[in-house]
């Protein structure tokens, strides 16, 4: 299968490596703006071998080397890779997409996700938008896991993870190394997010279980570092934050069905914490998940957008989400 | 949906209680030839009000109640439900078995696999193998781990359970309540098995992996009971058989790649066994999951049953694995 992948930051790079390391795939275009990688060889890039393709600013490669599937890994948000996907489909590409809100677009973006997937069904090609989460642990892996339940009354789910190995927008866009009252200005004027996905989670969840959802309540707190934390990139003094504490709650009426929790800091150790990823299905029968350590979040991402183009390329056309395909598995371990 | 539950022991009545509660589905037959049975509503049997259909020895009410899907729940062998299969398909009835070896028969008893393909898409429906194990805790779950896995390098996994709950022929499978002279002797005869479904859970995650299999060992140990143990059917003093771990390593010549545990016995905890369902993925990342207590084998296996009954009706004709299918959902908790 012939892949070509749009955007070249941490995740696109991951995914491209993927590609080029995979038995059954091929790179066949890279597509970023960034002026620094513009023309250089994208094996070079990666430090592997020379490979003969080079990164490009102009779309129409995808025109001119006819893909199988299109990986778009430019942003977070519908609103920006909603021309990248209209693009890729227009060309009859297959199309991943690791941008939060794609994971479940039905309800947040109703209109853009019937227009997709008209087009979709016209043209023949399969669109998905994955990544660790939103895409699989706070959704795909809970609905799941209530395939095994006679009933489920309600889902509390916890994702404690580490935020050390991340560059300078993740710790912007979580707040990390503000002051407290840098921190609440900074979720006011939409620079600190949080984040991005609870939204999409809990209505793929209520959609697989059927589950009419009627409020959705959002928070984010600043987590106040006791002691000091650095990384990188990051310093953090005792009193400063050190991470979002991200949590939500979704409603039947006045009842709360589904509690997420996604507290993101630095170095989460050095004040006892632990991380890890805890699901907690009350119904008939009871389940207590966890995983300890967290599923780690760049190669988790990194992987499923890679792991799902064989299930992509021969799903039937349209706009699906994780719980319309068969099961993610790693196709890169081929033994 | 209209539903045909052939089989009502324990898993056939919950499953016959759960099609009966449902919303969307429908019981319209039930078929089994226990004497004291026949005859009878099976509202009345489940202690429900009554439904006004009864249990029948008779398998032609297939035919007589056109139903969209039936649910065999009759035995733990492909020898045993292929002729029930048969019957089902060729009345153009889509087919869910909690028949161990149909969790995944396609390398364990490949002409019986061909075959059957063959005839559910002459018949245009669909069939699938399922339960909690194989089905799910040893295959599926461990399948979709992989999916967040950029590598898989090994695979270990351990379900370790509690059996008290049940009945007097899970304990005679088990060996639980015999003396270590007599385990040995029931492993000679074939009256003591173990766990049904290595082979099978092991092959479908090789298959989903890319994994070529060259050989498969399994290992059936008995449990030594240190305490007096009991039970409302069974009686085990110390020096006796509490139950049988069942192991099975699957290698790629010489090398294991896959490792599963099952050691199944009455009131692990006497002895300060922990029960939980286990799984460690070594890859690119190592993912490390903990499910305590272990996911209920009954309650677990009726509803897995119950909830693939939609995705089987509308999935694609042929011989399907949990594996081809998108993931299991509760259906009977709308709300």
């Amino acid at each position: 299968m012939r892949i070509v992948s749009w955007g070249f930051g941490a995740m696109g790079k991951g995914i491209a490596k993927n590609v080029i390391e995979s038995k059954n795939l091929e790179l066949v275009g890279v597509i970023d703006l960034n002026q620094e990688f513009i023309g250089k060889d994208v094996g070079e890039i990666l430090q592997m071998e020379k490979i003969g393709i080079v990164v490009s600013d102009n779309k129409e490669i995808i025109e001119k080397t006819n893909p199988d599937l299109v990986v778009i890994a430019t942003s977070s948000f519908v609103k920006d890779v909603l021309p990248q996907i209209e693009y890729a489909v227009k060309n009859h590409c297959n199309v991943i997409t690791i941008a939060e809100e794609m994971a479940y677009p039905f309800d947040s973006h109703i209109k853009e996700s019937m227009y997709l997937d008209s087009l979709a069904k016209r043209y023949g090609v399969t669109i998905l938008g994955t990544g660790v989460n939103p895409g699989f642990v706070l959704d795909t892996l809970i609905i799941a896991l209530t395939g095994v339940c006679n009933k489920v009354n309600k889902i509390v789910a916890r994702r404690i993870n580490d935020l050390s190995p991340f560059g300078k927008t993740v710790m912007e866009t979580q707040g990390v190394g503000t002051t407290p009252e840098e921190f609440e200005e900074g979720l006011k004027n939409g620079k600190i997010v949080g984040h991005i996905g609870f939204p999409q989670s809990i209505m793929m969840i209520a959609k697989a279980l059927g589950w009419n959802i009627t409020k959705i309540e959002q928070e984010r707190k600043p987590i106040i570092s006791k002691v000091h934390r650095e990384t990188p990139v990051v310093k953090v003094e005792p009193g400063m934050v050190a991470g979002c504490n991200h949590s939500a709650k979704a409603y039947i009426d006045d009842e709360v069905v589904i509690e997420m929790q996604h507290p993101q800091q630095i170095h989460p150790h050095l004040e006892g914490v632990e991380t890890g990823d805890y699901i907690e299905i009350y119904g008939d029968p009871d389940i207590k998940l966890a995983i300890k350590p967290e599923i780690p979040g760049g190669k988790a991402t990194i992987a499923i957008a890679t792991n799902m183009i064989p299930i992509v390329v021969n799903a039937e056309p349209g706009l699906k989400s994780m719980a319309d395909l068969p099961v993610p598995r790693s196709i890169l371990s081929i033994k």
